[in-house]
């Protein structure tokens, strides 16, 4: 064994029996524990955000942004703890006079087993090691085995340590919450294959995902990887609306593109619209918008690199032309904003086309006719967001196009940008293949819950030992499913 | 291309230009949809029943139930659709005050797109051509594509007509539903590849679910596969409740091992108990019990030859004794119940013994102290069920062998037996793996539909063109989470 396979044995053992221990906890010290991380991630000095901004190049208020959205991350989890949510508590009573008699049958939610966490380099708060994957988990009852992202690793060992002195505090065991460094791809693999670990939250590129996916369904007990992949977010820019507004759309579009240097999985980096006046007006306007950008530090060398590198693959394929590229001169390290063009017909012979740049890239399919937008949208891969640039006659005008781009995405947006995900119940960020592993689950919002839990069904089992939340009296006063109905009552 | 491919093209194309028509109907008429399938296989005549006992040897009340109940799953999806359940529909209202400002989200499930049904042999009905996964996937929206099962492909065909039938009545596409016959595992494979299906639900053995969930994890794009593949659902016989009713309980031990020649997928094949006078008298009992049981025809000579084949390779692994064996003779075709014993240490080492014996066949794994139970039970892989006969007493004493029963299983049962799985909304059919694929869905109750479904969220999205289920006014009255509160309120 090496060095860091015995640490791994040590963390993974640890994680374990803390499954046990916490399994016999109750809600109410679970959603304890999820309360005082976010009062200890509040309550962190400014070395927090000095020490991301330092290993991220992010901006001190987008850090401070994010921050907030961290701490509101494992609170409205609580509360959907709390409140039942996240535990689908469902009760059908017995009936004795049926024949077959039907027997008492009550579900609840339980957690998989301890998880593994990879967090993201774009986000290294709100998606890495106290983002939304760890607090769900442990919100879901699983402990959490974090991989440290090398890209931030002093900003990641910041957030364990006020997620451990929260796990103290609150009386877990430590293995509710373990930090680990990975050298190696191996070592990272090794964590995913072993057999402790039940489930794994990701948030990275599509390689990386389905690395890890495949390495899960190869384990003798598969398991589930829920990797958020990314994609490049279509905006569809509709005729009606083009007459009316294109060069405003232009400097929204323009805005969200550059936002945080496209360093985003909802970036919008494809552009779909007929050709016209309407459309030569966008381009016209985007392009000034896009001269005036400023070229800006990207999160680290690698993504710098890979940016640079990913733009050039698709500014180099056949039919592509640049329309836009910002003037001023970057220096190494940094991105600049850059807009291409392509037709409809290159782009439906060239799959390559569909690769994500992540940065300030955007790729504009220009299409002949209506027709040519539809054979477009149908070849466009599953993508986390959809936008529509459109008047609601563009949209009453074109069902059959709306209907289908719903069916290749995970959220769709009417006159609004993909960047900035609301944490919110109603929030679904996933979505179809390859943007992410498995569509019917989000990884931002309460419901990010439930991808660490299974449902359990308990048959005629005494009150006195099912779990709270399916007892007869209802101690937790949750929203239950009884007999067919949705009640806050008792059971008698 | 083979006459075959050419056929199952021409069944996709339809199967997804049906998809993309009927993901335009209303919620209501799916609803009339699915209660007009309930309403002609109720109408069905005596040849339905007549044909089924012909193909499967099943008993006619075991069917006439069988049918009632296959029936009643499509009624009662129906209501959950119906009454926005399966819907899960979720609002949260913009807040123009907040900086950032919030937007308006709102989600609800769609379809995932068509589906392939694989049916078990056993359950010719509920678990096949109209069966629970047909219906779950209809009430989810997804036109649905039977692989006709070979055991009883006239039933088959009863079924598929009675559901081409409601088809045509409540004007939706052909390619709604379709019914193909398979003649080779590879036939069934390209089903499972072909690029329009976007789900399988499949019932049936482990091989041959397995063999499915890697064909759809290659695809270049992967799908999921909810699998249903068995498990030797374990019994734990406890100490207090052995003292004092050991005789009784092999009674009915007996009658749900022997339960349609032991043919269901919650056969309770395994049993644990602690060595000890309690036990000796629950054998002793058991044992006349078996001895008694007459051999009766299984579904098919295929299924009673496995069943032979599978009893003698576990009889004959190293420290297994025979206890029963039912005396009177089989005939080709018969299986006969019998019962083995073996020691929990012997279990601990050997895995095979963890295999089904698809029929009737218990294997009572006999251990020297509760430690050697708790050891047995750590290494019982994932289950469908669990059942504890026992007191409230023996619950209490063992706290940690309970909790960790519950990890293994999918339903845990007291004081009952698992064959007869009820069909309601609080039941999980499914466990860990590898009960079933996926133990995060179950393939019985109205929760099946989620399968099926993957979340959708619309922002900012105009009234007028949001899904009837999310429209401010809620016209379907139905329970939505709304600013995270239940409600069944309009929006204003």
């Amino acid at each position: 064994m090496t060095e860091f396979q015995k640490r791994l044995e040590k963390t993974l053992q640890n994680a374990q029996e803390a499954f046990v221990e916490i399994n016999t906890y109750s809600i109410q010290k679970r959603v304890a524990l999820m309360r005082a991380v976010a009062d200890e991630i509040e309550a962190l000095g400014p070395e927090l955000i000095e020490t991301a901004k330092k290993e991220s190049n992010l901006s001190e208020p987008r850090l401070a942004g994010e921050k907030g959205r961290t701490i509101f991350q494992w609170r409205s989890y609580a509360q959907a703890v709390e409140s039942g949510y996240s535990l689908d508590a469902s009760i059908d009573t017995a009936n004795a006079e049926r024949t077959p008699l039907k027997p008492d049958i009550r579900k609840t939610n339980v957690a998989l087993g301890p998880v593994a966490v990879f967090g993201a380099s774009n986000f290294p708060f709100a998606f890495s090691t106290a983002g939304g994957d760890t607090a769900s988990a442990i919100a879901a009852g699983c402990p959490v085995v974090v991989k440290a992202h090398p890209g931030h690793p002093e900003t990641s060992q910041i957030m364990a340590d006020a997620i451990i002195r929260a796990v103290e505090k609150s009386g877990f065991p430590s293995g509710t919450f373990s930090h680990i460094f990975c050298e190696t791809n191996e070592e990272a693999q090794a964590l995913v294959s072993h057999n402790i670990i039940k489930a794994v939250g990701f948030t990275g590129s599509n390689r990386a995902g389905l690395a890890l996916v495949e390495i899960a369904s190869k384990r003798p007990e598969p398991i589930p990887v829920f990797a958020e992949m990314g994609s490049i977010n279509p905006v569809f820019l509709f005729p009606e609306k083009l007459s009316t507004s294109a060069s405003e759309l232009a400097k929204q579009y323009a805005a969200s593109l550059t936002l945080g240097v496209g360093q985003f999985c909802t970036n919008p980096g494809l552009l779909i619209s007929e050709e016209g006046a309407g459309l030569d007006q966008f381009t016209e306007s985007l392009e000034e918008e896009i001269l005036k950008a400023l070229p800006a530090f990207m999160l680290n060398s690698g993504i710098a690199k890979g940016y640079w590198s990913n733009r050039e693959k698709v500014i180099s394929q056949s039919g592509v032309s640049l329309l836009a590229n910002a003037t001023a001169e970057a220096e190494e390290g940094q991105g600049t904003a850059t807009v291409a063009t392509v037709s409809g017909l290159d782009f439906l012979i060239n799959d390559d086309l569909q690769q994500e740049v992540f940065g300030p890239f955007a790729l504009i399919v220009k299409c002949r006719s209506a027709e040519e937008v539809y054979a477009v949208a149908s070849k466009v891969h599953g993508q986390l967001t959809a936008t529509l640039l459109a008047t609601t006659g563009d949209i009453a005008a074109n069902q059959d196009l709306v209907a289908l781009i719903q069916n290749k995405c995970g959220r769709i947006i009417f006159n609004n940008f993909p960047t900035g995900v609301e944490v919110c119940k109603s929030m679904h960020h996933g979505g179809p293949f390859p943007s992410s592993s498995n569509s019917q689950y989000t990884s931002v919002g309460a419901d990010a819950i439930k991808r660490f839990v299974r449902p359990l069904s308990f048959q005629n089992w005494p009150n006195e030992f099912l779990p709270e939340e399916l007892k007869d009296e209802n101690p937790l006063g949750i929203w239950r499913m009884v007999d067919n109905e949705m009640s806050k009552g008792a059971v008698s």
